[in-house]
């Protein structure tokens, strides 16, 4: 856990998390409403849309861990598991909102943790278009964009009656999950949809509450759980267990919102 | 119409629609993302927020109007009606997506456009935090943002099977036309929720096929409308008439799409 580890591989942790969001940005921006994006079905049914640039931001980044981390091992979402012997693990979702990607919108993420057994240790959202960072771990977290760089703080407790729900898609998980998401979306102020990883950004800001999706891989969950926890928020399963495996996660702005979530949630 | 008006007018009111921009951009954007935002309810049941910054950024553009536009009027959202005697209107909707502000969400925006009787001569979507502005008007559209400035040009036709449709809310206004707007949902590839006006800029750069949306107001889809319409798009009611005082709403990328949108919303 983070007491374990020594400032100085807390910095280069860091150091080394900014590289990898600095080049995967670089990879991927070219492809970001290019016109002749080479779009292809990942899977026959549905729509999981691949891109060249998912696939080459993750390359950039699995490069420089080669060199700087080459003893750390890494889960990356289109080139899945390299083994490794330090006990820490780089989580990489190189694109996470591939729809959002495609569609143009400016909501999707590069996501990256480095995790040791426990989970997350420390986590990046970046959103290269808007030029906006969040960052968190080892009790600090911050974004840098637009207006400079500024500390994550996630707000304060408050009634499900006045907070703000997010989720991706309107028809959240399966139908029993589905039903789960709307009694809580029923008890809240409002609810919106549509913005992949951003969702979490907008927690640790501390500018919604709640942020609850179903289905998610590690690599969607892992990031963004650093910058919340780091950020003074709550983020685990429905059942209040672990959420860094991914399946069903709530991401919370403090622990009373967290726990009001999960009386409408958990048991489904 | 476009061709009444001589170059050096066109060029005038180009100028001081960006200029009108440029100073919502500066009054709103230390609202956005605040943490003692003092927002309130404009109607007393449902949840339509009004900040200051909302005001202040209406107050902006009506100063730059009434000394250099003195003789036109002015729509505003905020403070409404200002009478003219040029025939032109200014149509200004400071915060577009008010939901979207108070929830930190980049995709809300500054609505602008000049119409005369027939409608929107030139619009602007603008969004201050990403610094982004589409702007079009007599026969030209551009978006000027984190990639420069490039020109604005909506897709090609293709069938519904491949289009990309945006809404607000999955609860697209009364249930009829909720009932229309899920025709029309289940014939496409891809439905995505909660951009606001954003998703307009996203008709006009190319990335996406359709908004439909119902219940608008003028000054929501007059900016829009002509930057759509400069971008090679069509812009109408769910009936195929005019769309500039609001209402039902549909935005295509091209003639054939839009037809094809209209066999599912029409009659609703």
């Amino acid at each position: 856990m983070v007491t374990d580890l020594k400032s100085e591989v807390q910095d280069d942790l860091l150091r080394v998390a900014e590289a990898l969001a600095d080049a995967a940005r670089i990879a991927v921006l070219p492809y970001f409403r290019a016109s002749d994006l080479a779009a292809e079905n990942k899977i026959s049914e549905g729509f999981d849309p691949v891109t060249e640039g998912d696939r080459a931001a993750e390359r950039a980044m699995r490069d420089i861990l080669s060199v700087q981390r080459p003893d750390d091992a890494i889960l990356g979402e289109e080139y899945g598991r390299t083994e490794g012997t330090s006990g820490l693990t780089w989580v990489l979702d190189p694109i996470d909102g591939t729809r959002a990607f495609l569609s143009g919108t400016p909501t999707w993420g590069v996501l990256i943790a480095v995790s040791d057994a426990s989970g997350p240790l420390l986590g990046v959202i970046d959103q290269p278009y808007i030029g906006e960072r969040f960052i968190g771990g080892f009790g600090e977290a911050r974004v840098v964009g637009p207006q400079g760089t500024r500390t994550l703080k996630t707000r304060a407790p408050r009634d499900l009656s006045d907070a703000i729900l997010f989720t991706t898609f309107p028809e959240v998980g399966t139908l029993a999950e589905g039903q789960a998401f709307q009694r809580l979306s029923r008890q809240v102020r409002l609810t919106r949809f549509g913005l992949d990883c951003y969702a979490y950004g907008l927690v640790a800001s501390g500018q919604i509450d709640l942020v609850v999706e179903a289905g998610l891989q590690a690599y969607d969950i892992q990031g963004p759980m650093a910058v919340i926890q780091a950020a003074g928020g709550v983020v685990t399963n429905w059942e209040g267990g672990p959420a860094h495996q991914g399946g069903r996660v709530v991401a919370a702005a403090n622990a009373q919102i967290h726990a009001a979530a999960l009386d409408h949630l958990s048991g489904t």
